[in-house]
């Protein structure tokens, strides 16, 4: 009995977190290691869940993991990147559209249906949801890679209010009905951004943005991360990161978090408790949370 | 970080049980132990906001305490008990109506609020909510004492439907203005009826419905309690209590649940856990929850 | 049947002032001689549902009349008062909160009620109502005296809007869980603010506002109002209850009314008739209602 | 004020008719002197906008009064009668129309409105309100004259929730885009079956019903209302109103009245008063109102 | 088989315009030859049916036709106009409304139910529409000729919420509950106005608005149809047609169109086409449509 | 200007069909010819956009054509087939899964989305739409082959109430997180259904049912249809898709239709015209539409 009440108790300590951000919206960045074991996953998965039933509207937006690579591989084609993007023509636009929005996108659905959620996959082109614009890298035109130009957040908005849990592969479209490939976290920002978000988390492999020191930097303010994007040299990869954290915290989204997804929930521990497993980034940039 | 995480894993023991009453409908008789020492007033109130807050709607109907007896003594006032009933006459009643209704209840809705809940609480006079009829005792006239005649849901369906928690305190009205004192577990029976609540908790201070080896009956099938309380004997002041739950369950209330209040969080263990504190009364009897 | 003609007449002289005021608020502060004898009582009860049923939305705040005094009296309890405000220590606020909110509440509800009438009773500490905070007189600790701090009308929009009537004990809290014993006409004011009330009426025992050759003064502009209240002489206890008025004026409540409660029917007469009962105070404070 | 309050009281007489009609609809066929006489037609528009205001839905079916008959005459048009129903070609038929639709209806708006109402003048052809077919007295073809086939009350229950009152002439049509007048008292007792509404109240020039001694027949029963319509005899021109009233109260209307539109207020002296001034035909028969 | 496949790829032209005015209101005025023949009258009907179920909200404001002069003449009354405006008498009136709103309006919705539809026929009384007040013509009483004063929309737009075509005749009331014959095009500006309606259509007899040299100028922005009503020498009967449109331009209505009615189908080619038949009037008054 | 009349005629001859499917749903499979050739592709996309916007509900269910078997080929993965079931090992399955969900799927939006409709393309495990069980073949384990189970159709209620266009891919799940491939007729079929359809129309690339001549039989009764099914030879491929039609049409499906997906415009055809491009299955079987 002592056991169960004890159990209860701890409860209690999420209540403080519930309370305030029941009835938000949480839109999460999903990618990385988190997507890829099958513990993560998991823990993913039940994190979306409770979130949920408990008054919050979580919205996931994922990236393409390996398994794009992957099938490229199978199938003979390979892939050039520019500035980090990848020159997508129409034969390896087919291939990310299918791996992401026939594989990945219902993957995480059917792992969310199965812990008790009720999801509903889509990608940029239902609804209209994503209308992108071709992406330039230094000119150079990289085909169907694209960048987000619009959002139209209906779809998501009925989804939310009928209760289903939105799963957003990053494809987009745009009114001459091509195809695009757009990052996931940007994606996700901008997502954020349209639907007034309370919070933006971007999952990811590190500890969160690091200092020269390599030590954790727990909070930052919007003018101390602008300072700090500028400097590029110690952040490695956190940049484009930083950068959709920045446009949305500068716009409505009130905190936006990057976070430790090789940590077992992850998400829970940044939304429901004070220990957070990363850097936020929110305007005034003082207290936690 | 990873006591975090281990509390975070607490929560999800949780979701089954939010899952499964999510939207649903609880009464709580609230009295006893529970309502007289501090620490058991905060469990419970900490409870009641829990519940709110995943999604299930908590109904509390209180009794009085020995808080009426209390300011009854005071003002010089003496009680004859008849049948266990309290021989009511105008000025008790008025006192009676004040302790539950100006102090006891707005006590409750207090410290739910304290706690983050936003209470309401009301007598059954409001909004015509309980309508009653003289008690007559082995034909003797108990004055304002009364039993349950009708109930009126609307106003608890209304403060529900608004995210409010109704509080009760068990006065009631007949159509020519007359107040009533009913009891307090069969105005919660017959609430939790009209309402067809998922569950009613009544909270006791005692372990459950004994068997004659004072050994805790943890469930009962609605045939063996009708059988139980013909043999009076062993059951002590559960009769009244057994009742309640029997009339409930042969409605349309799916289990009825004697509990012991002086356990802490005793509410949310019954909805929460398998452990369970006290007896379960329900149709088939068989399966635990 | 001439007889039956004529009363139906008489329902026509109504219909301008029902076509007025149809979908309108009108917040009645309720208390002295109105609360007290039984036949003005029932008349104040009826005009309460006759409104409701013409389609105006009464909402009723009741002072506390003798009872309290009463009441302390009988338990031993001395009130010290200090510049017209009780000093309220805990005891008497229990004293307090017995009286007003588990006794002359429902008083108020049965009464409403047995006249046909729905009304529920609340104070302000249901829905978090009224938020109060210490008020002190010249520096002093007044103990559970307080003054409101702001008023959340959403529980009274609710059952207005489900066709109830509201009736308000004049009982607050504040953030930490402590109770506060408020004036009923400030409150009575405060809430006529915060539901945009067309109509803020004080029921007194004397005609209304007097001028030096106590004439009474049938309507007042703001701005008279104000002046008014400087030469503090001439209205002896006038000048709290025209301070809610001018507060309430000089916000969003279209006009405000002290009125004879003596007068059988006061309530209505104000509302449905040219005659008037009182004194005025609205904005332009030229044409009469 | 003495005055004042002896008025307010005349209005508490009224209250509990208002409460049993409250939100019910109430179907009156206007016609004969009360739809000629200026008092009258007055006396009748106040009656309606009451009605409204108190939160009953009345529901106005008029006839066609001498007006179409003059002006028939003004353009020379003779009308043959057969078994009392005008044989109606299509020149008729447009004169009736005009007359029926376009003046009368308009000018019973035009009051209604005048006196603080919002009326909404309709045909049977407006929302194919009123679907007709043919009516052949004994075999003869009436050309335009019709009877009731179907009622499609939607647009009735639109403009009643709306707040506006409708005004219905009592013109039809039928599939194929004919036009035909119907009996205005038939359409009304289908209106009213077909809103399933409180009362059906039919204007007349008598007083009502009258026994073998010209003594009015307060109260009738169905099976008392049926029998007497086989004495055709004493009855002159009721038997086909007292038809309407039958075929009415046999379906969802609770009560019919024959009433004497001669009378000032006839209507609310019918609705709100006990004194009635002519017959009322109900189920059982028993109790008056 | 070929030729339905011909006639399905037809109904793909009318596509574009279906999506642009999906949800939008046009306001039609009905007169002239479309009015008179029955060819034409089939083909207006069916056009504004189609237009209804295409998601458009169709609304007709019909004039008086020659129908009112011959029913004048029937019945001996002489008119005489004073700057083209009919000097109209109470008799007048009375013929005025009977053929307006009796005869030609309920034509109109019988003819519209024939083909499918489903409209409901009212006059500027009903619902309190058109308020008007006296048109003085040079100072001279014209009686109840009046011009719009008000326009209260709401019983259009309940209409039109509840998928019916709304007809109106131009009738209007003022508040003393005089009739007034208003200037139908100027009415159905108006209402355009009142209804930011998507465009305004005003069938005539003529090609539209034609230059010097009598071609038909297609397109007209809002600065060039304000001069060229100041040349009034070449515009004939145009010049109040235009002021309607200059007005309902000038505030929320997009466009403006005079419209040929002696051409088959002549609304439906407007709103479907780009063809046209007319004269379109807009704020930049460059591309078409 | 005749070419225009003539055209908006033509729109006129669909009316009869847009009044009669008003607001009724169609559940179109998607497959085979009108899949794979560009004309067709576009035909049928417009057919659906239009059909939206004259007020009709579509909901497309697409097979997967011979994209699967190529991109299975691509990977060297080889399929044997079972009683035309192909055996689906986990590897096979997430290609099928790709093919259709990612690739396919959002062809067909990207196309319904290029001519103006507003598409959200989603498979049987977004919000738990079709569950399924494992088919079993004469015993044989056929993999992930799965066969309908449950619909619930929720999730399309919800996106055609909000107006969007639902794509749906036989992908289909179970409780226990399992995926199936699942035939897009039957699909189909059992959608129509859990939505009481209107029509479900599955198109082919035959002319519809033929009999022993080879001619085609245009109108099926249900009777009818379960003979055919028995006598196989003679049907060829058709059975199953007879089966289907029958399933959907003996439960709440007023018509199902076997249609020549060849021809253009095929769905529009059918639904537009009395032509129809294939054989209708209804209850009665007799009047054609």
């Amino acid at each position: 009995m002592k056991k169960h009440i004890e159990k209860i108790k701890v409860l209690f300590e999420a209540l403080p977190y519930i309370r305030k951000f029941y009835g938000k919206t949480v839109v999460i960045k999903y990618g990385g290691s988190a997507m890829e074991k099958d513990d993560l996953k998991e823990s993913f998965a039940r994190d979306i869940v409770l979130m949920k039933y408990v008054g919050i509207n979580p919205v996931v937006v994922h990236g393409g993991g390996p398994q794009i690579g992957q099938m490229l591989e199978r199938l003979g084609k390979k892939s050039t990147f520019f500035g980090g993007v990848r020159a997508t023509d129409s034969e390896t636009m087919d291939v990310v559209e299918m791996v992401l929005g026939g594989k990945i996108n219902k993957e995480i659905v059917g792992l969310i249906n199965k812990f008790g959620g009720n999801a509903v996959g889509i990608g940029g082109k239902d609804g209209r949801l994503i209308k992108a614009k071709k992406l330039k890298v230094r000119g150079k035109d990289m085909g169907h890679a694209g960048e987000v130009d619009v959002i139209n957040p209906q779809v998501i908005e009925n989804l939310d209010r009928e209760k289903f849990i939105p799963v957003i592969a990053p494809i987009a479209c745009d009114d001459k009905g091509n195809t695009y490939n757009v990052n996931a976290d940007s994606a996700a920002g901008r997502i954020a951004g349209a639907l007034k978000a309370e919070k933006l988390i971007l999952l990811t492999d590190v500890r969160g943005v690091l200092d020269k020191q390599k030590n954790l930097i727990t909070t930052l303010g919007l003018s101390e991360a602008r300072k700090l994007i500028t400097k590029k040299v110690a952040l490695g990869g956190m940049i484009p990161k930083l950068k959709c954290c920045i446009e949305a915290v500068a716009g409505e989204v009130s905190s936006a978090h990057i976070v430790d997804g090789r940590v077992e929930h992850a998400v829970l521990l940044e939304v429901f408790t004070d220990a957070g497993v990363g850097t936020i980034i929110r305007r005034g940039g003082v207290k936690k949370k």
